[in-house]
């Protein structure tokens, strides 16, 4: 018997053998089967791209990405997220294409890995944008065509967790909380930290309406009754939610929603709907996305849109785990 | 009208619009047919290597790498070709296998582009790793098998050019010519430049027998009546050639093979058979392979090795010439 001779890979990487690669490749096809089939064709743009052209569309991407040195001077990045470079995309080659343009991909992006966080730095994306289409029409579409997807894949839990990427930070500003202190809150809110996201509103000395709606509003996670929920300065936003569900429920997807008002993205370019997707046979997201109007804008072309990126790998661990499940409760 | 607004993208990096994408989808479809069903298994490994570990393969492939910091001090590299981290592959995951080994992959390699010279710098490449398989047999059936596949993929006019990758090293080695002064030759005659090849080996004043070798049998290029040339110090070069070649013809390949003693791949790992794909309908080489069987050993696995890489944007590019040819032929 020969011994394996280890070579280390950077951390957040993977190989992958060929039984795993041919479910990858497999669930890959049906998910772009039934992307086809609803009018989004496949693009593809390089892996690597000027630093400067992706902190146009969003400054914190760019920073999160892994940086390359060409000779030329110029810094070049691995693209951290396939949406910026298909903002770019739009700008440069479709001035003229009717809307709303549908495209999708099926690619790798890159973010250097916290050591010992066990984070990927290479995954596999599938990812949807719809240009063109402003809300709630846009982001009907996108929510009802991933859950459709990972129908066609073969999950069959599946759920979207729903809530609006404005809606927080349109609070801080009502409510007078100083610039300085608001990435601090914002970032609790994203680790879902309420408990701290609690102390820190209680720190600042806020109106009792104030530090309510502040730890209240984003605690708030169910059915469509949160939605009764009216805080002035959120009205639009609550408002586009509940017309956004309605909408989803209408297509009899009602029962896959989780509505949301603490759920943040992490990447700033979001203007309105924002969602995950989970499974809850495993313990992380398997994707998500949302609605950014602004973004378009920043390459020279002011159009709506919507978009969601799946993380393939993390599809087929949900697959793998859903199977599990089943045969434990054929066998008790 | 809208004006299209453009952004650059880092030189040798495309944009790739879903028509070309349908045709690329195509083609990688056909070519990963026809290695599946030979026994080629895909597998992926990451974009992202640690750079001693690809200069463990070869010095040469690692140096002309994009390389990449991600803050924790280790150096990292693009892998500038595939056939390098599979031979990491092979060794960490393999140990046990039976041999040989039939693996294949469909993915991106990436080296920096020198500006002005419209070389890419991200390419797509489809390609097979024979493991565990000696000469000629591994080489015939490598060989074969990319010839084949091209022909599904709808290629009608490709050819292999077969050379010798220790050839002319064996001959400066054994004419004496100076450590110092071979680099010089062989990059001469990687660049296919026999006119510099023979000023540079007047210089060097070598026996005439010597001078004759180095810059007439580079020069041989055709088919099988060329092997006649028997030179000692190449006598089992020639002789591995002739096998190769006379197996390709049992195949019914041998019209295929255009025989070329100057051909020398860019990469130092190759130890016998080298090969180049071209198509006549278009002046570059769509992809090519050889034999490397020392390199597996670098990584603790001594196994003879052989493998081919074509690059599918090239490939497709010749299937759309040969189809132009072909439809100008008709219209005459």
């Amino acid at each position: 018997m020969a011994e394996a001779v280890i070579h280390p890979i950077p951390p957040g990487t993977r190989d992958m053998l060929p039984d795993e690669m041919r479910e990858l490749a497999a669930l890959n096809e049906r998910l772009h089967a039934v992307f086809a089939a609803a009018g989004y064709g496949e693009v593809r743009t390089p892996a690597i791209e000027y630093e400067d052209v992706l902190r146009r569309g969003d400054d914190r991407a760019a920073g999160a990405s892994f940086r390359l040195f060409d000779g030329s001077g110029r810094v070049l990045a691995l693209r951290s997220d396939t949406t910026i470079p298909i903002a770019r995309l739009v700008a440069s080659r479709y001035a003229d294409a009717p809307m709303p343009l549908r495209l999708c991909y099926f690619d790798n992006a890159y973010r250097p890995a916290q050591p010992g966080r066990g984070q990927a730095s290479e995954f596999m994306q599938a990812g949807l944008e719809l240009v063109g289409s402003p809300a709630p029409g846009g982001d009907v579409e996108v929510i009802a065509l991933v859950l459709d997807a990972l129908d066609a894949a073969g999950l069959g839990r599946h759920r979207v967790g729903l809530g609006d990427g404005s809606l927080y930070r349109r609070l801080l500003a009502s409510f007078g909380v100083p610039e300085g202190e608001r990435p601090v809150l914002l970032d609790a809110l994203s680790r879902r930290d309420l408990v701290g996201l609690a102390t820190h509103v209680d720190g600042l000395s806020l109106s009792r309406t104030a530090r309510d709606a502040l730890v209240g509003l984003p605690a708030l996670r169910g059915g469509p009754e949160i939605l009764a929920t009216d805080v002035e300065p959120v009205h639009a936003a609550l408002a586009g939610l509940r017309a956004c569900y309605e909408a989803l429920d209408a297509r009899g997807a009602g029962d896959r929603v989780i509505l949301d008002l603490g759920l943040v993205r992490e990447l700033g370019y979001y203007t309105g709907v924002v969602f995950e997707i989970y499974d809850p046979a495993v313990g992380f997201a398997l994707g998500g996305g949302g609605r950014y109007d602004e973004l378009l804008g920043r390459f020279g072309r002011p159009l709506p849109a919507c978009g969601v990126a799946l993380d393939v790998q993390r599809v087929h661990t949900a697959m793998l785990a859903e199977e599990r499940l089943a045969a434990r409760g054929t066998s008790e």
